[in-house]
C-alpha cells in the first residue's frame, strides 16, 4: 500500500517496499524556545535555517507546527508555509490540534500534504476528517480515543479500525491514512515499547496500512537517548513502520543502515549517498565559527 | 530453551527469555597485530588487559582464540586459559579450527565451556562433536557444509538440522547447541542481511534453538560500520538471536537498550547499570596518559 505525498515538485511515496521516510520534526516550537521566539517576533531567518538544515540532513517531508501560546496561528501558518515553499519543494506535514489552523495551512500548502493528526476522539474525527477530504490530503491517525491511549495492542488496533472506517465513510481511502500507534516511555513501563511494536505488527498484518512513529518519546528520562531511539526505530522498521517524525541529523544514518540491512537499498547506494552528504555537513558545521 | 555455560564460579544462561549474552571477541589475534605479537612473545600483560577490559565493558563470556601462524597453539592455549581463570570467573568460548587445540583447551577450561565451532562439514562433525560430548561442553554450529555457505535460509536451516541430528546421535542435546546462521557482507549483496535474519526466524520457529551471530562481518567495506552493526544486531535480536561474539565496548549499550525495548529489563535496571558502568569506564580511559 502506497501513501503518495506531494510538495511543489517532489513526490514522496510511503510504503513497506520503499525506503523509510523521515519527516523532519524541527519546525515545532514545543520545547524549542528559540523557534518560539522567532515565530513570535516574525524572525523568518531562523525558520529558514531549520528548513534548509533538515532538508540537507535528508528530511523527505517537513512537519510544520506553529503552536506558540498567545500567537495567532491561523494567520501565521500560511506565512510559514509560503516561506518553506520558497526554499524547498518537498511535501509538508501540517501539525496542529486546531482544525482552523489546519484549514488555513491546507489552503496554501503545495501538492498533496499530510495532516498531523486525527485520532479516534469523536470531536477530532468530526472536525478534521472533512478538512482532509476536501483538500485531498493524507492524514496521520493516532491510536487514542476519548478514553485515552489504550493499554493493549488489540485495543489500539480497534481505534485504528475506527479511524479507517470513519474516513472511508466520507470518502478518504485507506491509502491516505497513516496510523501512528503511539509509544509511551519505556523508562516508566518496561512493556511500553513492546506494546507499540506489537501494535505495528497487528496493523501491518490486519490492514497493511502505512505506519508512522515518533521515535524520541520512548527514551524520555533515560541516559544516552539517541542509542535507545535508534534501536527502537530499527525494531519498528523491521515490524513494519514506514515513516517517522524525527530528527534526521540524529537518526538518518541508522534509518538508511536499516533500509540497507532489510534489503531495500540496492548496492548500498542510499546508505553511501547519505553517509557522504552527512560527512560534508559535519565538515561544514565544524568550520562554522562557534 | 536454555544453554547453560559455566566459568569458575559464574553461570551464564543463554535463552530468548533472558538478557542477550555478549561473548567478548578480542582474545583473537586475527587482524590484531599487537595481540599476535604478545602471544608470540609470551607477553601475558597485554592479554590480561584485554580480559579485564572486556569483562569491565560487560562481556559475559570470553572467546579465546590463539591462532597465530607458526605458533604452537596446543601448548599456548592452556597457559592463556590459566591466565584468564586467574583474572575472571566467567565462562569461556574456545575458538579454533584445530580439534587438538580445542581438546587441549577443554582439558583446562573451567566449568562448562562453549566450543567455537563445528559446522556441517563431515570432517568437522566427526572430529569436533566427540570432543564436545566427552567434555560435556556446549558448541556453536555454523550453517555451512562441504559445499560452502548456502545461499538460502531454507538450505542454512537444513545444515543446522544436520548438525543437531549428528550431535543428538552421540548424545549432545539440542540445549547444548547454539546455531550461528552466518552473515555475509551487505555491501557486496544487499540481500545478505535479510537472508541471515530470515534464517534466524526459521531456526527460532523450527527448533527454538539458541542463536549466535557475529555482528561485524555484515558491515565490511562500508563507512560508519558501528551504526550498521548496531542496527543489524538490533534486528537480529528481535528475530530471535540470543548471543553474539562481539565488542561489548562498541555494542553493549545498543544490546542493553534492545533488551529494554523488548521488555526483558524490568525498571530499566540492566540498561541503567550498564550505562553507569560505561560512563565510569569512559571517565577512567579519558584520565589515562595518551
Amino acid at each position: 500500500m502506497h501513501t503518495v505525498l506531494k510538495g511543489t515538485t517532489k513526490e514522496v511515496v510511503v510504503g513497506i517496499d520503499r525506503s523509510f521516510v523521515m519527516i523532519g520534526e524541527k519546525i515545532n516550537p514545543t520545547g524549542r524556545k528559540k523557534l518560539a521566539a522567532a515565530l513570535t517576533e516574525g524572525n523568518l531567518d531562523y525558520v529558514r535555517q531549520l528548513v534548509e538544515n533538515q532538508v540537507a540532513w535528508g528530511a523527505q517531508v517537513l512537519d510544520i507546527n506553529v503552536g506558540v501560546p498567545g500567537l495567532d496561528e491561523v494567520s501565521i501558518i500560511p506565512k510559514i508555509i509560503e516561506l518553506v515553499k520558497s526554499i524547498s519543494d518537498i511535501p509538508l506535514c501540517l501539525d496542529s490540534s486546531n482544525p482552523a489552523v489546519l484549514a488555513a495551512g491546507l489552503a496554501v500548502a503545495p501538492g498533496k500534504p499530510l495532516v498531523n493528526s486525527v485520532s479516534g476522539e469523536e470531536k477530532r474525527l468530526e472536525t478534521v476528517l472533512p478538512i482532509v477530504k476536501d483538500r485531498g490530503a493524507a492524514v496521520i491517525g493516532l491510536t487514542m480515543d476519548d478514553k485515552g491511549i489504550p493499554a493493549t495492542p488489540e485495543e489500539r488496533l480497534a481505534v485504528a479500525e475506527k479511524i479507517i472506517e470513519c474516513a472511508a465513510r466520507i470518502g478518504i481511502s485507506i491509502e491516505d491514512i497513516i496510523i501512528d500507534p503511539l509509544v509511551l516511555t519505556v523508562g516508566s513501563d518496561s512493556r511500553a515499547a513492546m506494546i507499540t511494536l506489537q501494535t505495528v505488527d497487528l496493523l501491518r498484518k490486519n490492514f497493511g496500512v502505512n505506519i508512522n512513529l515518533g521515535a524520541s518519546n520512548v527514551s524520555f528520562g533515560l541516559p544516552e537517548r539517541p542509542t535507545v531511539n535508534a534501536s527502537f526505530l530499527t525494531l519498528a522498521i523491521q515490524m513494519g513502520a514506514t515513516c517517522s517524525i524525527t530528527d534526521p541529523a540524529k537518526l538518518g544514518l541508522t534509518v538508511r543502515a536499516t533500509d540497507l540491512l532489510l534489503g531495500r537499498d540496492d548496492n548500498s547506494m542510499g546508505y553511501l549517498k547519505y553517509f557522504r552528504a552527512a560527512e560534508k555537513l559535519r565538515a561544514l558545521e565544524a568550520e562554522k565559527p562557534a
